[in-house]
């Protein structure tokens, strides 16, 4: 307790950046957490909210009316806003709507159209066209009684229709005669990235690019807005911290300092769907009670062979997974990959079938058991680059995230395929 | 083999950007690759290779030249060529060195001076510096008559010693009075980032204040170069592979289309380490083999309780290794987050406890079974957490990467506790 007054004094103390705000809130205690919001003005709340993370957004979100949010919120970019919208109840954010002057309330539904995880959701409209055919001194003329938005690196030429046409860096207004034409010096090769592009797609192009900004278009190649690459960033920090967290089955949300039984509640999931797998490896386990009660070491050593299995299968899966998402990955390779990891498998279960074969004998002087432990090591590793080779695929063509699912139907086959194999053989051949 | 004829033929008849190239090659089996890469001229090659992994760098600089590589690699930026200079031989990048242009050298060989991992690893030296009492006039005509930079989004202003004082956006060049003085219009409040940083806390720094690129600066205030977002972009990249692969025991640039025996090679060091920490467990159980054989069931039921504690802790464990990585915590919340770790485990092992309790009960119609695995469960999902919640710091304090061997580490812990409870308070109770 100490501590935490402690660290409200130091918060009180610091000028601190609506970011760095938001930062401290979220690493603190529940209880904290409040004192330390309450302690805001609503200008201040209004300047945190866009960086804390959706469930802190949400709950705050959900104890202010209509008309407390509208005042927080004002001062917004209209990105910003329609993800909040999108954290609110559909009752409060429609009467948020109909509180907004008429003009940003058009800008907002137009973001709300497109879903959150696409480059319609991810833009920002406050872009600066300009057309082809004026000079650079009209553009600067322009520029100099406009406001200018963040993150301008570049403008955008478009038609009379307002039909994406090019990118104009700002860099070339300053380094170009007032009389050269917009035509002449712009960027015609850069490509619009239609709305209904993925978000992950749209990383991948700021990346390979180095692109600082980019033109969003809709079908028929009209100018919708532009992305930026801090947006970017986002995206590509959470699609990082999705793959780590959703493999031990949490949500990329899960709130760190969560009270506990909010917490418990979210990881009782996976818990329970694990014991659930342990329990069929079990009742396979099982069918040969008659054996292990005969030959104890099968108890001892087929957890061995299940955990191999499971280890080799996860290295093949996590690569899949990875290979799919920066896109190196994909129908061309794909025959390949799945022979070149079975060629891993082989010669990885071999080497340590081998290995633990004459573990076997050193502990148990038993040279069937070690054959049968080798053979069993050498299929289960087999199964499991098979397994962790074609899951990602099977999974993502049902719809299902391989990342959440994969290592959980993975340790389930080789489970109990180890076990399966390795008393299955030695029932037939040792008793 | 069809296959790899037409994409070659394709890869033939596109006009791709090198960036592009280079994703196609990392995509390829290791013979269309040698094929592709044969197929581009000199220009091109050096073109591709700054986007191509370290790996692959590494294997078509080996093949090179010293005189090679320099006409290969002489229209790179001075950062792209350090790094590039760091994948090679000693032998080889000291001759490279040597043919360089003087001034060339000079500035490779100051960027060589930084880790890679760090901010002055990071930066490039392709800054546009202006003073602060000049005013804007001068500094256009200055721009007009220099090359510019990639990336330029804004000037730095320094001091007559090169002493980094505040930033100017390009932007305000172009909104502001050609008759403005720099000092005028200047960001000051925008701090130069120290060589010796982390660039994992380059890239938070980025990512908090959403900026384009950044000034580097030596312990005395000196402006050395500068960051760019596009080489963020990358950091960040890297370093979630490096979570995901590392969980699996993958290095990060683990090549995803290397030849079967290399990969199996990689693939194999941890594969051993676990048999290892498998025949631990195996020889924890084997304590007990006495009790297995007059029980049988606690042969099946044993590996439930192991498999329980592993996924408690791996939770616990990966959301204190995110933590750790995006600052959220630290000293001040630890002893909280362990207390909280340690409830969620209370929580989540009586609630499981009791499931699997009675699941026993029915399977094995054993009352005292049920209770001892109850107890079990509860000791191994505490112990799972606060070796989860504990194990990234006392690791890092050894200077030991968390994300690599946490996870092994974990499983041991909770498959030896795992064993050595159930086994040994059903040998005290049981028999």
């Amino acid at each position: 307790e100490d501590g935490d007054t402690e660290r409200v004094q130091r918060f009180c103390d610091e000028e601190l950046a609506p970011v760095e705000i938001a930062h401290v809130i979220e690493s603190s205690p529940t209880k904290v957490r409040e004192l330390l919001w309450q302690y805001l003005d609503e200008e201040q709340q209004g300047d945190v909210l866009p960086h804390l993370n959706d469930e802190l957004q949400q709950a705050y979100l959900s104890q202010m009316s209509a008309h407390e949010i509208l005042e927080t919120t004002q001062d917004l970019d209209s990105d910003d806003l329609a993800d909040m919208l999108q954290q609110m109840e559909p009752g409060v954010s429609s009467q948020v709507l109909e509180l907004m002057p008429p003009s940003t309330r058009a800008e907002v539904e137009g973001l709300l159209a497109y879903p959150e995880d696409t480059a319609g959701g991810l833009m920002n409209t406050d872009v600066i066209t300009v057309r082809a055919d004026v000079t650079l001194e009209t553009v600067l003329r322009y520029l100099r009684r406009r406001e200018i938005p963040d993150h301008l690196d570049a403008l955008w030429v478009v038609n009379r229709n307002f039909g994406y046409v090019g990118k104009l860096p700002i860099v070339k207004l300053l380094t170009h005669s007032p009389d050269t034409t917009v035509r002449e010096i712009m960027d015609s090769d850069i490509e619009g990235i239609k709305a209904s592009t993925h978000e992950d797609k749209v990383a991948q192009i700021f990346e390979r690019h180095d692109l600082v900004s980019a033109p969003v278009v809709n079908d028929h190649g009209i100018l919708l807005g532009r992305i930026t690459v801090d947006d970017v960033l986002d995206v590509i920090r959470e699609s990082a911290d999705h793959a780590v967290m959703s493999m031990a089955g949490l949500d990329e949300d899960e709130d760190t300092f969560a009270p506990i039984v909010k917490s418990s509640r979210n990881r009782a999931v996976w818990l329970g769907i694990n014991m659930i797998t342990a329990f069929v490896a079990a009742a396979v386990m099982s069918q040969f009670e008659a054996s292990i009660a005969q030959i104890v070491a099968l108890a001892v050593l087929s957890p061995v062979v299940a955990s191999m299995g499971g280890i080799a299968g996860s290295q093949t899966l996590t690569l899949m997974i990875r290979g799919m998402a920066t896109g190196h990955i994909n129908r061309d390779n794909l025959v390949w990959l799945i022979g070149r990891e079975l060629g891993v498998g082989a010669l990885n279960g071999l080497l340590w079938a081998g290995v633990i074969a004459t573990i076997t004998i050193i502990w148990y002087s038993d040279v069937y058991l070690a054959a049968v432990i080798a053979a069993a090591i050498i299929i289960n590793l087999l199964t499991a680059v098979l397994a962790g080779a074609s899951l990602p695929f099977l999974l993502k063509s049902v719809k299902i995230d391989p990342a959440l699912s994969g290592s959980v139907i993975l340790t389930t086959i080789t489970d109990v395929v180890g076990f399966l194999t390795f008393l299955g053989l030695a029932t037939f051949f040792l008793l």
